[in-house]
């Protein structure tokens, strides 16, 4: 049977289908981007109806307790057998049915997920761990031969327990953020960790892949809001202390942060919450280059501020997103506090950045207001935008073009010829594969040692070879991101497709240090296979 | 031969013989512990000549190109056989003798250290990982049978590369805290990484350790200071790439963080270093109940303010260690910047405090000024103190005194019933063994979601068996904050001493997944057997 929670979901694309663009809005969309590319084919390839696609059936069948957690619906198993990458809508778009998990088990609490683990251990069933599937690194894709459940966390979605002295609330791994946020609210207190796929996450797949937040210093990674967790193992539950530090050998937590479903499933983690925020300020920055802009931002970084929003947009992506013409980018910075006003701060952030020959584009005067007000600037502008790229570029995929991202982390001293090289290898690469496009840049995070810039691709493709046009680009582009010294990944995880990459990024004693403890916590080497890891023989 | 750098160290107490309490400081020391304990016997128990000590003879000898590096000097080996805690130093002073290392050897650079890896492996000799040799709790000790080398990292002491736009530092692991600040000063930069043991600990040791730095908040802690680690490990080296932050599975470094030497030997690391402050400003607030002195300082560790020092001192900590009397506390908040003055950071602070009728007792105004300057008020009594605390505690253990600490931390909730409990043990503890004593308390670091408590004791014990007491008022101590849901440790590690208690707080699947990673790393299972995990059989 279909599963209820899954009508409201789009099974191709990102989000709701109600949240689609509207009909006006796609017509909007494509007239900007037909006038850059004029010559573009802009047909609509609409997504085949699922129901008539010849998904192959169920090789395994739940047992006993399980079946009750069971789905062998075939919609509902394509809708889990991939995240929500571009490559991912595509191969959707396209009808590709491969890599469908046989089924779908919505465990109704964590005792059923030890017996999903027995059950798959004994039988030799892969198992993949499932939130909010929004994985973009095919993290969730049972992309190997043999039988494979998707493990959906759903029912999983309360908060436990708060702790309102200590700032702290238990909370059960499969909740979307929306409604983590909602039940938190009531006590004044919010996780504050806002990544892009917010509406369609969950804390689980924020905790398994070290999620970033929308903020761009100090407590926005999840790894950092992180008290204790709870995990299921097929060797037995792990269950750390709640503690606010702790120096009792390595960290437990930290192996499991970033584990990517390979280790155990996190069913609850303690995680620390904020008071709401009272005091919001920020201000626009506009520069005349961009080695002044990133100049101003990485002092401000190094400046003790810690602002909560320090986002340097390039040129391209202030024009594209935030409606701002400037010739050397738009910095978009912004302090708040639940405790005190915060002009002192953002005073000083400013005077950092006309120091640098900024321009003040617009600045919010000091108030006393929530985190929804409208600003009516171009930061406002960039942050409704922001939220509506993945529906954008689901309506822009369907019309042949490529519409896809890549983030990385490098130090500052780095950085110049690090983005020049990732630059000029994206626009070598869009030229040869697609005959043109654009290449955006912005920073998500700042730190003091180095900046975390998120590139945008939006190239002309040709309607069945998009993906692999877009696989081809990504291949050159993170060869040099490799080979430059960056990361290939911040916040987006490895899952399978960083594979060939990070294989060559992480210590070769590490990666045999994190294969022995997969051993002895997953024996049967039922979790997540290829994640990470090479699958053990 | 004894080799040249032990000469000006202490081989029985902490740091340097020409820095112990001078023959007056001695005096009024004892006088003033006197007037609290009239009864007590403080006969001088001066340590022995440790060349007439029964040192066993080394069972092994180094092989070829080790030869250079290795010391079979009986007073050498002996200064590397223990660390220095009130255990070791009372052990010391009774010309204890056991589990004296084989040999100590001091690799002139990285390929030393894998031959000696090499060698110990082929061998089943134990390799101890020695860097300051400050652990208090057993951690350098070869504390079993089977022969065992120290290896003392004391030449890999040099600052290689400064990158001063990313402000980092790769560095030494063997570098002690003074020569470390000592080659960034001429460049403006420092680690402002202040550990008490600083003068008298490396790089190294505080890596291994997850060393908590001075202040209070944020960036204090070793692991959040690190940018990368390079680590010789029996099945190859481990390095690390240089990122501000990545996503890219679980972090290396983390693992290597806090292994404490069974993992690898850290031979260098990246390190985020600061500009160092010009702006300082400090306040010293009493209270007139404890309750209100925690709230007070919960306060502040929720704001968002981020002081550089925020350590409330209870009464009878302030009145020892500051001179201050107070019925409820002493808070010492302090705030500095590179960038910034940070007085409207301190004065939001103390409305904050005295919002919980905090009374401000002294306040030092906004000053361009250096971290060293006297600030003559109870906040610079009380730093000149915590330098002289160990030498102290040497003076007063030679007296029969016993005088230790230990450290945890815990959630704000869980405070007030945590520190009555651990309050009451220690002082029921005190009182059977020692027929009384003084339990001090303070926080050296604060969270959002808890304080670090760190408790001090002070107590008569009789010459001949206060080591034997003081681990009975340690198990006692121990075992009430496992049971009360603290950590057994929150920045002294683990070591040996601490594992019955690490053994229960620690998840079991973790345990596993740990040894699993070791016994990839370490085949042979030479690094510091018997910290953190069982031996392997």
């Amino acid at each position: 049977m279909p599963h209820p929670l899954r009508e409201a979901r789009s099974w191709w694309g990102w989000g709701a289908s109600h949240e689609e663009l509207s009909e006006r809005e796609t017509e909007a969309l494509v007239a900007r981007v037909q006038a850059l590319l004029p010559a573009h084919d802009f047909s609509d390839h609409a997504p085949p109806n699922p129901e008539a696609l010849p998904i192959p059936s169920a090789r395994v069948s739940a047992p006993g307790s399980l079946v009750a957690t069971a789905s062998d619906d075939p919609v509902d198993r394509l809708s889990h057998a991939r995240g929500k990458a571009f490559r991912d809508v595509i191969r959707n778009l396209h009808g590709d049915v491969s890599s469908v998990p046989d089924l779908v088990l919505r465990p109704r609490n964590e005792q059923d997920i030890v017996d999903v683990l027995d059950w798959c251990s004994s039988a030799a069933i892969a198992v993949i761990p499932y939130g909010g599937g929004s994985s973009v690194v095919g993290g969730v894709e049972p992309r190997f031969d043999g039988p494979a459940v998707s493990l959906d966390l759903v029912h999983l979605n309360q908060v436990l327990e708060i702790d309102d002295v200590s700032r702290a609330a238990r909370v059960q791994a499969g909740i979307y953020g929306p409604a983590l946020e909602d039940q938190l609210r009531p006590e004044g207190l919010t996780l504050r960790h806002f990544p892009q796929s917010f509406a369609y996450s969950t804390l689980g797949g924020w905790l398994a892949t070290r999620a970033g937040g929308h903020f761009a210093t100090l407590y926005t990674h999840i790894d950092d809001l992180t008290e204790s967790l709870r995990v299921v193992t097929p060797a037995g539950v792990s269950e750390s202390r709640r503690l606010p530090g702790s120096g009792a050998g390595p960290s437990p937590d930290r192996m499991f942060l970033g584990s990517e479903g390979i280790l155990g499933v996190i069913t609850e983690a303690w995680m620390r919450v904020q008071n709401r925020p009272k005091w919001q300020v920020t201000a626009s920055i506009t520069f005349e280059t961009y080695a002044a802009a990133v100049a101003a931002t990485r002092a401000i970084a190094q400046s003790g501020l810690y602002p909560a929003n320090c986002r340097l947009l390039d040129p391209a992506e202030a024009f594209i997103n935030a409606g701002v013409s400037t010739t050397g980018g738009l910095l978009i910075i912004a302090f708040e506090s639940a405790d005190h006003p915060v002009d002192a701060w953002l005073n000083r952030a400013i005077d950092i950045a006309t120091s640098h020959r900024g321009q003040v584009a617009a600045k919010n005067p000091a108030s006393r207001t929530g985190r929804d007000k409208s600003t009516g600037d171009s930061a406002a502008a960039w942050k409704s935008s922001f939220l509506r790229m993945p529906y954008q570029r689901d309506a822009l995929a369907r019309r042949s073009m490529i519409v896809e991202t890549f983030e990385t982390a490098c130090t500052w001293d780095n950085f110049e010829r690090f983005h020049a090289a990732v630059t000029s290898a994206a626009n070598t690469a869009l030229a040869e594969v697609c005959g043109g496009g654009v290449v955006t840049c912005r920073f998500t995070h700042v730190y003091p040692d180095g900046p975390a810039p998120y590139y945008g691709i939006y190239a002309p493709g040709r309607w069945g070879s998009s993906l692999a046009q877009w696989d081809d680009i990504k291949a050159a582009v993170s060869e040099v991101i490799n080979a430059c010294g960056g990361t290939i990944t911040h916040h987006h995880a490895v899952g399978r497709d960083h594979r060939p990459w990070y294989d060559r990024q992480r210590p070769e004693p590490f990666a045999a240090a994190l294969a022995a403890a997969k051993s002895a916590l997953d024996p049967a080497a039922i979790l997540n296979p290829g994640v990470l890891i090479p699958t053990v023989g």
